[in-house]
């Protein structure tokens, strides 16, 4: 007989049929009643067994069995339906005194460490389906858009990307006895060759004969910096438009992110309750006016409702320079002199004090903003874009790009970057230039403003961070 | 005035209506027709230049236009339509002395050289928009399916996977004074780590918590062997499924390859429709006994319409060995003794000759297979299987994974891995474990098959193999 998911169970719920479900006992009560969960949906199936002649002595948290019984409306507390058991096979055993996970709150700390087990808690498996939901809604998106998926080069021999430190991809330390100072001529590649820090530079040359692609997919940072923010290894979606200007840049970047918000809160309602539900009691925990305003349901649904607020950096700074927070120093960074960098608490301050809505800042001073965005007519600001969003700050950062030949190689000068490294981006304007636009998205942060993680490590199975590669 | 795709113009032309088009010039023929492509299909659009005022010196081949005009009928051969042109707006010139892609045939080596130019080829724009698809379908399927899509990890410590050379991950290098003899603790992870071969054993952690679970990312090899079929880096799909025994897995695989194959021949028409008649002409110029029976389009089909034909090892085994093929040599390596690993000759033979279907091939002799495969009870086979296609033999390998404790073990040891090494992927079974079973596919494999490119480079944006990891 096929197995029943317990999603679908939930889903239309057929009573007195006799179904099989397979999953990993959660919780086990008084010899009776068994809590399922076979990972499809958040919510276990509590099977009861009334059989006194079923053998329950191998029935432990963690271990995994086959149920058969019939579906049947329940009489107790805490659920509408459940199992009557008829039979039971044991497939796997757990010793519950070796089983690192118990039916008790674990710190995420400890989880970590148990990174190969942690996804059969409620936790960690209601992330990774909305993680899994939020990568589909990226794709159907950009699909139903017209856009082009483009894998872009993992192994780069490009270091002109300068968005931050490469990790080194060899095959000389294979052969454990070469001198100082390395030959790469003798590598694999037959040059220097790293892991990707974006893989902007290669779509843009997509974009600039498909017309509309997106990247997604892994890179890499070499900081050795441990935040909660910042993960050696992750996932980043990098669209890229040709005859885009910054406005529709802008365009393209609100509604993506309320497609993809509103794919969430509708293909994942019971994970998203949950975790809600989750973040509520440690709020009701903390001192009130350190609480956050909005839950985790509602911080969605109000960047989904509201209309982002758009603003160039010039505006953004004479308001933060004039607010009241501003004035009072209650900013760790005073806004002083046009030019600096905006920090998380500026970006906060704009999106959840000042415009009550997301916010998207453009047209940054040149001097803080990457070579290959396009410089503004007034010689000092280029045509940059930022969205903002509450709890968390900047969730995209994006740009029209410098089509100008001329123009970008004294960018390009200006930084000390070698033109040859980026010969073929050149070549993009030397032959039919046109306009063009993208924005680059880290994954795991959308994912943790959707799952209200607050630690990078706990949103992606295996995380790789400054002395921590396991598993 | 919005630009219009041409894709939506062919869709459903709107006649005398006003639009505006953007995109690069294919050809320009008598100071008159131009053959204008924006990417969002293999058809241009032609545009017609009727006004003499109007200064076409800057239009060339390769030069990017904004073109305003009428859409009318067109009374010329080889197509239903024209654009009439009102205005044109040279967005991007392109000198014709020194534009590398010409409107003629090149070389696929030399475009390889040209990898950032030539997706503006009818050519490579048709593979890698089916490319795209082609992801979309898979992500699609699984989506359809309940499948939760994991992201393992990229960056490995765990040599345990077996299934190639690795290359190495470091930033020691960075310092390039370090001694002979390298001392990985001072490494960024603190160890020796890697890129990936594969997914396959961080996946299984996950399906023993969700469920179904899918990988879709890149992996790596430092094999360096110089093939059309294998590149350094290339992405895999790889579904993971609690409670699927080997049956169940072949049902799944045959059914995801039909998807797919359907969901391009549904979504892709023009392109393969292109890339049939481009191979057709590339087949009439070859002898007629070398030529191909089926066309692209056909093969395609071929896989969809019929049922896989399951076979055991053992009896695919006494097919070939009493072949005929076999007994009058017209194999290369000939199929004497029980236990030997078939070559891509005998799957094609199989495929191609004898059943006349796709063939999935299980129970394999475990000498020629991974350590995690379920051993059978004739203590010489295990569950493996391969999905073997017409032209390119093996496309799917898989299996029902060991989920007994001990076997598994006994299997570890006889290989010669270190158990401590997969501390992690034991204690699966030690907990809860679950009958599970699994597939690996080589993404770019599958677009091979479906566009009838004969090398991995070209299927590839930026491909990397030995000596070459360029842009």
């Amino acid at each position: 007989m096929d197995l029943t998911k317990i999603k679908d169970i939930y889903a239309s719920p057929n009573y007195n049929s006799k179904i099989v479900v397979a999953g990993w006992v959660r919780a086990f009560r008084g010899n009776r009643f068994i809590e399922l969960n076979d990972g499809s949906t958040i919510q276990n199936i509590q099977c009861v067994i009334t059989d006194s002649n079923l053998d329950t002595k191998k029935i432990n948290v963690g271990s995994s069995l086959k149920i058969q019984g019939s579906l049947i409306q329940s009489i107790g507390k805490g659920q509408t339906f459940e199992i009557e058991v008829m039979d039971i096979e044991i497939l796997g055993e757990s010793d519950p005194d070796k089983y690192p996970i118990q039916p008790k709150k674990h710190s995420f700390e400890f989880l970590r460490e148990q990174a190969h087990l942690r996804i059969r808690t409620s936790t960690f498996s209601a992330v990774m389906r909305i993680r899994s939901k939020l990568a589909f809604g990226v794709h159907q998106f950009f699909n139903e858009k017209g856009f082009n998926y483009v894998h872009t080069p993992i192994i780069t021999s490009s270091d002109a990307e300068g968005a931050g430190e490469m990790f080194q991809v060899t095959t000389l330390n294979n052969n454990q006895n070469e001198k100082k100072g390395i030959d790469y001529s003798e590598d694999f590649f037959g040059k220097k060759t790293s892991l990707t820090v974006s893989g902007q530079l290669e779509a843009e040359t997509y974009a600039l004969g498909l017309g509309d692609v997106y990247t997604f997919g892994p890179t890499f940072r070499a900081e050795n910096s441990n935040t909660s923010r910042h993960a050696s290894e992750f996932w980043m979606i990098e669209p890229e438009m040709a005859f885009y200007d910054l406005n529709d840049n802008m365009d393209l970047a609100e509604s993506f992110l309320k497609y993809v918000l509103k794919y969430i809160i509708d293909s994942c309602k019971e994970d998203l309750k949950f975790l809600d539900e989750r973040l509520l009691k440690d709020q009701s925990q903390k001192p009130k006016n350190e609480r956050d305003e909005l839950s985790l349901i509602e911080k969605i649904n109000f960047t989904i409702d509201n209309k982002f607020t758009r603003i160039s950096y010039s505006d953004a700074f004479e308001i933060l320079k004039n607010s009241n927070y501003n004035k009072k120093k209650k900013f760790n960074y005073l806004i002083n002199e046009w030019g600096c960098d905006f920090q998380s608490e500026h970006e906060r301050f704009l999106v959840e004090k000042h415009f009550k809505s997301p916010v998207i800042i453009y047209d940054y001073p040149s001097k803080i903003k990457s070579f290959y965005m396009r410089l503004n007519d007034d010689d000092k600001t280029v045509r940059a874009m930022d969205v903002l969003f509450p709890g968390i700050g900047e969730i995209i950062g994006g740009s029209q790009r410098e089509e100008r030949l001329d123009i970008l190689k004294k960018r390009i000068n200006e930084m000390g970057i070698d033109e040859k490294e980026l010969w073929w981006y050149l070549d993009l304007r030397k032959y039919g230039t046109v306009p063009h636009s993208g924005f680059g998205l880290g994954f795991e942060r959308l994912i943790m403003f959707c799952t209200g993680m607050q630690n990078i490590r706990d949103v992606i199975p295996y995380p790789r961070t400054p002395k921590n590669a396991s598993f």
